[in-house]
């Protein structure tokens, strides 16, 4: 089965998280992650952007430790990683929810 | 006196903030004027980088709205418009100089 890479949480860059979530349809996504789906294929999202445009956004979020994403046959599932994000930068996911929510 | 251009309150924008943030210098730069210094010339802060790179990090974070900046005499004075970030994303500054201290 093939593995997607990640950080692991020790690991996870300001910089990198800043930067990913730095970006409106970045933080859609995480925002339907955060707001009621544990985990959700890539294809249900509703995104403004064309396909490849959203596979780059999922890559970019994964590799910055925001989201993990899995194989589930051939779809990618998408989860937030809100316990390691909390874990490594307290407060900080919570409060750019809180202002992309506004 | 010149005057230096400053976004108001409701004009912050998420993307731009985090943005100006998501870097290590502009994050040494404003971590200076949170512990410690309410205003600070520009030239008081003891920074990696060669002046026109630093002018171009105090120029980031004013159009962006973390900083404010005013001429006394020939030298530019930058205070950190916390109150305002506050507002416009509450915890989010508080959470980036938390992980920023780590």
């Amino acid at each position: 089965m093939r593995t997607l890479d990640h950080p692991a949480t020790d690991e996870l860059e300001l910089d990198t998280v800043l930067a990913a979530l730095g970006d409106p349809v970045r933080r859609r996504i995480v925002l339907q992650l955060a707001d009621g789906h544990d985990e959700q294929a890539c294809i249900a999202f509703e995104l403004p952007v064309s396909k490849s445009t959203s596979t780059h956004h999922f890559r970019v979020l994964r590799t910055a430790g925001v989201i993990s994403q899995c194989y589930r046959g051939t779809a990618i599932h998408s989860t937030l990683r809100r316990d390691d994000l909390d874990e490594r930068f307290p407060g900080l996911l919570d409060a750019v929810l809180d202002a992309a929510r506004r």
